[in-house]
């Protein structure tokens, strides 16, 4: 999905994103202008990408953009047509360029732009409750709620018959039809990612978006961060209880139950039909297959294959847990 | 406790209703008029009641109801007066029938109904701070503090000396006098229930209310949803502290501790002077007993016999758990 | 850290304040007046303090104090010159004594001081949202930004450059320069702090603040409560997620890092640079050291000592637990 919401403010010389790179020692690259940044796949000839892990190394044989933020050792890897710019830490550099192209998804103040919605005309029919705040760049499809002191921030887009509750607040995000919002919902803020620094933290940006698909539910008080580099993503007819957090970069499939108080650390793609019991964590980075069971305050460290059940802390095979309880 | 918010939108000929239920395969049924939806117990001659596990034979031998929906398997326990309504799924019909009778139980939309607070005069003292919102049926004690910004939708009685704080929002809730709760807590939504489909899932209604005992503490950013058919209940004298979850049809008795960050699941009886360490979690449709400790951060998956201490996860008595952690 | 936000209503004589106290037999005891109560070591001869367990008697061998509420069995251990008052429980006369210093700390209604903030000037630029109240004796400093909603009710100090979003809550607080405070969050509200009964629970009083550190950052709904009789302490540079209870008096060092829905049950002191992973529980009155790593979803119960790393619930020594859970 293509961010809709981010202004890109490029583009730009090579040598001025160098530039903004302090531990940077490069020599005779080349100064074309550069539209965007973009990863190792979807990259460009007009774009500046990024290589940090041998990992990935098939994906860089075969990248098309024209210069990549790397270490040393990895620049072997790239085609002749790409330039490397060679890093001391590629991420910290990603972060520092992509905030040059992209300032606006760092800065997470409250959004001062949001209108009292009596100002305001959508051209489809809302029903507001009182005191809401709408910001720019927002949409509503038909017979949409949005309830009594809710924030919606700029970049929303609803779908039709979406009931938002009182007190939430919503930015960076798409949502589609028939969706329901609980009261007291934080959706679209920046996530929990930084560079430490024992000074003073380095954020990094989040271009991501939150995408809540058709039919869903979130409950009261639950928290969902959008993506840095990618979105955050809720399925269809996928139903959260009330106070998860989901932190960001996290992919939910259609059809799951998410009992309350679960909490996500981020960058996990769980899979369709997957029934999480409350006060459950699953750990960043994992994939979890479709039709999982997870059981009530497990804890998940590692990635589960479809159809199982898992319950504990580590979570084990529901059998073995069982048995090892007794 | 007659739950006196939902509006009964009976009576309906028992034809009507049948006509609601998909998979109904019916004859010969009479199509007397039905006045409300009840438990095998407490319904009466003009009543439907519902009978869908061969655990209740008992009561379904003695029910007063004139129709029942129940299995093909199990319509042999219902006395002669009583007419079964043989259906595939005893509670999907169920819920569909009390929507019959109660719609307004389903919808949790914000509350358009509430007016500002300038414009409501409750002939009681009452201490209203500013942009405080007010619904239909809402009653107060003396001497009341409303905090700003928060929302009273329609259906709350407040006894006296309660202290409500900011960004509260509360609807469908008895509270009894001396009661205090804290900044942003969502009372009296429906709770996670409803019957998973594929395409769609379908709510079921939530009739019951919550109710809170005389002198009791609601911590911040707590939620407590109300019951389905029945109430969701803090005892007297009950402190909560900040951000528990309390799911639908728990009931709490009186004079009980429990920490931050509780979870309850739903449906669980929990006795008096019971202590919760931060973090714990208890499942569904358990009965906790009187005086029970239960350690922080334990998950508690089966019944508890009163005066015992419990800890782990699953919890187990204090004394083995502490022996295993050894 | 003296406390600046709550009121001294004394000097008392020592008469009236023993008549607060119901299981008091006291005689002969002089009637000077009492300035204030303090700990054994900082108070001063117009001074009460407080002597409850043998484990402070070098303290109390040194006290300036003039009168000190005790044990019977502890009396011995002061110096001639400071009178013992003997109870039967000393932190209950503690806290009836000290909510009649500071009767204040234990009102926690919300804040009909407030008032909209068109009609005040702060004389710096700050940037508000619509529809902030501001409450008395709250200064800023130059640049914040203070989102649409929030409230901040009396008591509280803001440095240069601070972000506080929408919907946020905070009162008897000092937040230094350049923090971030994210949605939804209340801070500064009394901690879950009683002594039970039967009747009715009786709270005691909360005369510390919150302090948060420069360059500090909190995540949507969290909730820091207020210190009892020390602060709760957040470091500088410090960074919490979203969803993070913390509990009155605990004291968070500089450089952590600490995940979404953690919780700490007060009083403990954490180090600098330790790294909390989300869902994990610190126990109440514990030390943890310096650098130290507490996993994802851990319940920590006991002190841990510098630059460990632990896992577990109960927490142990990482490696231990990785051995164990194969």
């Amino acid at each position: 999905m293509k961010n809709p919401f981010f202004k890109n403010y490029g583009p730009f010389k090579v040598h001025d994103l160098i530039n903004e790179i302090n531990d940077f020692e490069n020599k005779n690259i080349s100064n074309n202008l550069i539209e965007d940044i973009k990863d190792l796949v979807s990259a460009e000839s007009n774009h500046l990408t990024f290589f940090h892990s041998k990992k990935y190394h098939l994906q860089a044989l075969n990248t098309k953009a024209s210069y990549c933020l790397t270490l040393n050792n990895l620049k072997k890897y790239l085609p002749k047509k790409c330039q490397p710019i060679c890093v001391e830490n590629v991420l910290l550099s990603l972060s520092k360029i992509t905030a040059k192209f992209y300032p606006d998804s760092i800065n997470d103040d409250f959004d001062s732009s949001v209108k009292d919605i009596q100002e305001i005309n959508f051209g489809v029919k809302v029903k507001f409750g009182k005191n809401v705040l709408v910001g720019e760049n927002v949409k509503f499809g038909k017979n949409c709620f949005i309830g009594h002191n809710t924030i919606i921030e700029k970049n929303v887009r609803f779908g039709s018959n979406c009931s938002i509750g009182s007190n939430v607040i919503i930015r960076n995000t798409i949502i589609e039809d028939n969706v329901s919002i609980l009261d007291g919902c934080v959706i679209g803020k920046k996530g929990f990612g930084f560079f430490p620094n024992n000074k003073k933290n380095l954020r990094y940006p989040h271009i991501g978006i939150v995408y809540i698909g058709e039919n869903s539910e979130i409950g009261s008080g639950t928290t969902i961060d959008r993506g840095s580099m990618s979105n955050t993503i809720i399925g269809k007819n996928t139903f959260l209880d009330n106070q998860i957090h989901i932190a960001h970069n996290n992919k939910i499939g259609d059809n799951c139950i998410i009992a309350g108080q679960v909490g996500f650390a981020g960058s996990s793609v769980i899979g369709d039909n997957v029934i999480i019991g409350g006060q459950a964590g699953v750990s960043g980075h994992l994939k979890i297959g479709n039709n999982v069971h997870i059981g009530g305050g497990s804890g998940v460290i590692k990635d589960i294959p479809d159809n199982t059940k898992v319950m504990g802390y580590p979570s084990k095979n529901l059998k073995q847990f069982l048995k090892n309880s007794k």
